[in-house]
């Protein structure tokens, strides 16, 4: 029991998003009044002030008036849900996809990184992660007990690209690396990897034989019809090293139906398959019929969601950018900011939660990024626009009570 | 990835029920004519002939209109719907159960196993499952390196008990095994283990401070009022050493959901808790809500599910007991029928691809849930009554053309 006591300390959830409520605040001594707004939570997006794809409740209606059919699917998923889903993609993306072969519906995005992840991760294997990235890429490499080799970003000292340090990747994958696992655009940081960047990663992933895992789960929602490039479509790694995830929980809303797919590797595919098999058996099978209703979204609605998602991106902006010692790249895809703030009179962790005690703002620590990260914070800015400019006011201003 | 290859081989799908249409027939010699009728999947309850809780889809749907708060649950589960179960299974069981301590909704019963599995094996561990039990219990052990060590169960020998070899049991705590799995009523044989067995199994465990993970997804459609024993309200076993599964997917027809539960230990669950944060988040926001269907059938209508699969056991009971050559238990509770047939000219798992292609009938071979079991199949009896019955002569006729 000492070797997973040890591991699920590393696997902690009590700063994860969503799960704030149960975190202890005991300790935590306050200062000043408390501030009253309407409460915000920043930790994911709010899906009553952003509904879901129209329609897609009569989806799941329809998928359970289809029986048993539909809830007992192959455990990759429904072949109607996958011929369709794998059409759709492969026509956002560029790349081709045989839909008995490669591609796999999973619960949610989570599950399609887990099942991917357990897949390509043996014990003792050496995983590249980029810092900042999503904090659950590092807490499954710990969990299949591989090694996390952090991979820096420098994301605030570039504009024209993400800032991977490539060279820093090319040495890793030299000392012997044979995963990379990213997301494009990044989360927390909201930056697109510039086609250099893409080729770059193909090209050496290609030449060290090394797989790649990447998350695109916040590939729809680009500001400024900005250039993004799909590593699935550059035709350079092996097909069959590599894997893309994606799912309808973002811009779409959709978290609540539990969906996402992998697409890519038929190796890494069929093992996740297998996988799933004693993880939950499959995609709850009503939900997969929400699949239908993505990429089917009626016309101009993804464009007014980008559009609405932009005007508040630009008010938090320019509220934060107009604190001294604030500094935060512009979000250029997705829906998340990740400001860097100044020295504080107390941690990072402690921020966040005085932030909620007091002002009724919930964020997510940047520690949970990569532990360097601790003068910053993500925010979900997918939320009621006046709601959200009226809680930033209330960040900065709980900011300054504790500013060194 | 030799490690990964070596395991995934192990955790093989080929012959999982729900997974036929992928396998490959083609070096399979046909004897005979086809046999026609209406096809019949008994690798799984038929939804269609047994409809989900009347009005679940009710529920689900106000879920959804519940809004975001539906859709971002805590990891373990929405705080109501805990509530609101802890209080039906501790009724149900006897056993006392906190909502924020002792219970975790999951993506279905399978998802507890998961998340139970991967909380309490470490590599190496030697975890002892029944030889038969459900053919995941030795897969998950497989994934999380432990060992397995098969416990004897001669269910064909007994009447008046499961027939679990509790001195086996005994020998394999001393020997070092820190971890018992079992399905109560057994999966695949369907037999409800005796008050004394149970009383046992906590003694035992306890004595050698064992954890025990007890699996009773069928635990309410129990036939002839016979006794059932929950473990967990024996007050043996240190409560922290246990964790008892549940769910809706069977009785209840609602595996298109993906709900199951499981309560007991805090440790335990704990540490489900932030395993199921990276493996799919929650269980569909939406779908936790059904949870409120559960336990509150209208008042008749679980007594009639009852007698309608009693009926339909007893009809084939009587036709498998009319051939030669033929062992079957009469199943004491659940939709499970695990029957012993005699010598065929093809293994087990030829037998069962025949059987498909030639009679439309699927059933799950025996090597599934134990590789002694080379002259057994499981069928779960939860279908049309009729086409179950006319599926039963056709698939003892195919067994005859391979008769030795």
């Amino acid at each position: 029991m000492d070797l997973l006591n040890k591991k699920f300390q590393k696997i902690g959830v009590e700063n994860a998003p969503g799960q704030e409520m149960r975190q202890n605040t005991n300790e935590i001594k306050l200062r000043g009044e408390k501030l009253s707004g309407t409460p915000v939570d920043f930790s994911h997006g709010d899906v009553d002030a952003f509904e879901p794809i129209p329609g897609t409740l009569d989806v799941f209606i329809a998928g359970v008036h289809h029986g048993g059919k539909q809830a007992y699917t192959e455990y990759r998923g429904s072949k109607i849900i996958r011929e369709d889903a794998a059409l759709k993609l492969a026509n956002f993306t560029g790349a081709s996809i045989n839909p008995d072969r490669n591609i796999i519906i999973t619960p949610g995005t989570q599950g399609a990184l887990f099942l991917a992840m357990g897949s390509t991760v043996a014990m003792g294997d050496k995983v590249a992660i980029v810092a900042p990235d999503y904090f659950a890429n590092r807490k499954l490499v710990e969990f299949f007990d591989g090694e996390v080799v952090p991979i820096q970003m420098n994301y605030l000292q570039t504009t024209d690209c993400a800032g991977l340090d490539l060279t820093q990747l090319e040495d890793t994958f030299k000392a012997g690396v044979k995963l990379f696992l990213f997301s494009n655009p990044n989360n927390p940081s909201g930056v697109i990897y510039s086609p250099n960047e893409i080729r770059t990663i193909a090209d050496l992933a290609q030449k060290y034989g090394a797989s790649v895992i990447v998350d695109e789960l916040y590939s729809r929602q680009i500001f400024e019809e900005r250039t993004y490039t799909h590593l699935c479509a550059q035709n350079i790694i092996d097909p069959e090293n590599l894997v893309t995830i994606m799912g309808p929980s973002k811009t779409e809303s959709l978290s609540g139906y539990r969906l996402g797919v992998a697409f890519g590797s038929s190796k890494i595919i069929d093992r996740m398959e297998k996988l799933q098999a004693v993880v939950s058996l499959r995609a709850g099978g009503y939900s997969q019929a929400v699949m239908k209703s993505w990429f089917a979204e009626p016309e101009s609605w993804m464009n007014e969601r980008i559009a609405q998602h932009q005007a508040i991106r630009d008010d938090l902006l320019r509220k934060l950018r107009s604190v001294d010692g604030i500094k935060v790249r512009t979000t250029e895809a997705g829906s998340y900011l990740f400001p860097q703030i100044p020295n504080l009179d107390v941690t990072i962790q402690e921020f966040v939660k005085i932030l909620r005690l007091q002002a009724d703002v919930t964020v997510t620590p940047g520690t949970e990024f990569g532990s360097q990260f601790t003068h910053s914070f993500r925010l979900n800015f997918s939320q009621n626009h006046q709601a959200a400019v009226a809680a930033i006011d209330r960040l900065i201003k709980i900011m300054e009570r504790h500013r060194k």
